[in-house]
């Protein structure tokens, strides 16, 4: 899966913008009335994902809670067909 | 809780070593009849936990399972005196 392809309205795939981006996706989300959101990552912006469900939980929808979290292992090719493994996580924020 | 504070044997704390350093410390906790080991990290080093606990699962300890994923949030004092929180995560593997 790439971050161009197409998510489901209730995944917010966290990258390389600033947390607070990725909050805000979170919250507008649940403002529309998602009941389940999933913060996903994958490699060194697990720790932000973290961060982006932590800061949700505490700040701006203190009555969600974290229902489900997955690690996980996907192998990627690099651009000169060498493969990788790379972790992954999925955390579900339950409102 | 710093990294210099004795820790129970069952625990590892994953930080700026390289990943293989703390993978080959849950093992050998394993090896030496540990049935639960806790990798716990915090901040930028939580994606390194993840890891940790996958390379343990995938190729050290194909018996083994993640049991317990925890994430919360610490209030950490910065030496100027500002307080920031950092993330954590606790992994809990079982064999």
């Amino acid at each position: 899966m790439t971050e161009q392809e197409k998510l489901p309205e209730n995944v917010v795939f966290v990258g390389q913008k600033p947390s607070m981006a990725y909050v805000l996706g979170v919250v507008t989300q649940m403002s529309n009335g998602q009941k389940e959101v999933y913060i996903k990552a994958r490699g060194r912006a697990i720790s932000k994902a973290v961060d982006v469900a932590e800061i949700v939980r505490r700040k701006f929808a203190q009555e969600s809670r974290v229902s489900k979290i997955e690690i996980g292992t996907e192998e990627r090719e690099l651009e000169n067909g060498q493969k990788i493994n790379v972790s992954t996580i999925n955390i579900a924020l339950t409102k």
